[in-house]
């Protein structure tokens, strides 16, 4: 007998919706792809040391694909580990000064795998609101009890973690990704020593930039190699390639090689990543300057368009936040910055927790002083009425 | 008043249990990392097509981290995005027969980007129980109820979607990485259609070895394209480098870009990794016979194998299986193939769902008869008491 199929349902209408909603508040993105050569002066990516286009990280990475091929070709526990990986690992280790290291096809694995294979039933842990989405969903992930504290608060740390019976792990951006505020590392630390709890830290915005030579926020906080102390790293920013990792005694280290599910079932990172990354790493061993230049770029950048009258946070390491006085301003700021030539980032709700829109600015190493003259000459000439308070502020 | 310090707690002291807890089980795993030129013969990759020492792979890395640099310097809605990206998307959407693309840092990142942007509170995500460890994170991180059903069951999964009010979404692998056997997409598609949900099926081991020309298992089955389906990608299988994408209406793929968090918060996927893609999609287009001679070769281990009285499941792609007689047996037995100059894969609980422990091969497109021949009599000669059936079986 045949039977009446109706018709099929659009499964996906409901996308429609949602859509004309991000229409009408808008906040519809769309991808920007940009030319080989882009015309643009840019103050927006992560390359704070300016090596991802460094023809010594380039060949880093051209050498690895033609000894080690395009691809890893399998996890790590099968056939993606080369002695490569193994030499980004002692050699990343070292250098923030950590027992272990492992690598991880980016940061985002990275703070997954720490923060899921840390804890587990029973384990408390806290994470400071400002965190990066990687550590948000790596709570997520976990099957521990998460308390999400206020924003660089140690005092509100240390009581959730004297609350807690059992194990605690605490866990914070060194520098957070929007303002580029350094975290209370040292409070963060005596919390978790005096509570017994282990100190989990995303330097992604930290090393290369802060710490001798670029080592990092926990090696600048005496903190490095401590033993209850992990970094997660990426690869993508300072070191201008891609791929995570995570450092700690290497107990720690092994315990992530054996448990750690972004880990054990992701393929290994692309040589050409890891080759990349290495010869950053190595370059800032020859020229430790390039961290202390990025600092001072962003000291530059903060300190002549805070003397124009706008409002910016001092920064701690190479992101200077600068603020917008609606989203819709910070988008027009942030449009007419790209139609005079220059690149800088615009965070608006709900990417920013307290609902202030910004332009995000990232201080290059590399910057020379006629293009920072550029860029704070943009800035100014197309910053929007209400940003600029009465001079001298 | 001097106030007594206590000793500082050992707060990674039960990572030691556990480690020997994983001592006593026989269950330590460890890195081995492999030297540029390894002396031995690979059937443990997933380097299906053989393609990822493939010059012109190859070529693809170093020509495109020449031209965009070693990193992608940024999230891709910030710099993230290159012309190279958009014109992988592009090319993977047609070759596999879908309006749109969005490529992510890897496979893992994609199937945890589609299960938790397409569902919500209220969604049902129904889960294939052989699903990879990344779309059953990508359930965990979801904000959705996941219904967890019988491997390869349709009728349970209708059974799930039936008793379902509001949004449904039914995700599978669409070759179970473990034992390379293939779901049962036609059924699986059916029950989505008679009760209006969406099928998302990760593509990882169906990608250049199933379709027409290795389009994949999507196409096979004439799914490709249906406004209903997406699919995810990995681009570090047959694809040889790192990468995954996820593919779908073109709706479906601007609302990843828009709120897909490990789309978002992720830097873009290495120009070197994107370019490397590319070359091996663009190769297998002038060169589709390489999905077919993949799918021949597995036949031929399989024939051969269980010809001579070994266990093993009829292969559905590049992956085969074969049963061990005990966790330890099958360790053995892989050891004695390494010490014979093979590399093969071995999988033992908890990695396998049924508590069968097996060795699991793949077979590449690219190898030759004599080194068929040479894998298996390595296989046979090394085989222990209880693998090997009476003869003819
Ligand atoms: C603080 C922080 N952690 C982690 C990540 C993720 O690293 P990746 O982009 O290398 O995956 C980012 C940025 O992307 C970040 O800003
Ligand atoms: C079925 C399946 N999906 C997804 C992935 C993850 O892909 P990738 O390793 O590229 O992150 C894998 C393997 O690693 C897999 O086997």
């Amino acid at each position: 007998m045949p039977q009446h199929t109706p018709d099929p349902v659009d499964v996906f209408a409901w996308i429609d919706a949602a859509e004309r909603a991000r229409e009408e508040a808008g906040l519809v993105r769309t991808l920007r792809p940009r030319p080989p050569v882009s015309p643009l002066l840019d103050l927006a990516s992560n390359d704070y040391l300016g090596l991802s286009r460094h023809p010594e990280t380039i060949r880093g990475a051209q050498r690895a694909a033609e000894c080690w091929g395009a691809g890893a070709t399998g996890s790590r526990l099968v056939t993606g580990t080369t002695e490569l990986h193994t030499e980004l690992e002692r050699e990343l280790a070292a250098f923030c000064g950590f027992e272990a290291a492992v690598v991880l096809s980016s940061g985002y694995a990275a703070n997954l795998a720490a923060v899921t294979a840390l804890s587990d039933w029973g384990t408390l842990v806290v994470s400071d609101a400002g965190n990066h989405a990687s550590i948000v969903d790596g709570c997520r992930l976990s099957r521990a009890e998460t308390a999400v504290v206020p924003h660089a608060d140690p005092d509100a740390a240390r009581k959730s973690l004297a609350a807690h019976e059992g194990r605690a792990l605490l866990v914070s951006d060194s520098v957070f990704s929007v303002d580029g505020d350094a975290a209370p590392l040292a409070g963060y630390a005596a919390a978790c020593r005096d509570e017994g709890a282990a100190l989990v830290v995303d330097d992604a915005h930290g090393l290369g930039v802060l710490g001798e030579g670029g080592r990092g926020a926990l090696q600048a906080a005496g903190l490095a190699g401590a033993p209850y102390v992990v970094a997660t790293l990426t690869l993508s920013k300072s070191l201008g390639s891609q791929g995570g990792a995570v450092l700690g005694p290497a107990r720690v280290i092994r315990h992530l090689v054996n448990t750690a599910r972004t880990f054990i079932f992701d393929t290994g990172l692309a040589p050409a990543a890891a080759g990349a990354a290495l010869a950053s790493l190595r370059l800032l061993q020859r020229e430790p300057e390039r961290a202390g230049r990025a600092r001072e770029v962003a000291a530059q950048l903060y300190g002549r368009l805070t003397a124009s009258g706008l409002t910016a946070a001092r920064p701690d390491a190479a992101v200077v936040s600068v603020r917008a006085p609606s989203a819709s301003a910070a988008l027009r700021w942030a449009a007419d910055c790209r139609e005079a030539g220059l690149s800088v980032g615009c965070f608006r709700p709900p990417s920013v927790p307290d609902g202030i829109s910004r332009l995000r600015l990232t201080a290059r190493a590399d910057l020379t002083g006629d293009e920072i003259d550029r860029a704070v000459g943009t800035i100014l000439a197309t910053a929007p009425a209400g940003a600029v308070q009465g001079r001298g502020r």
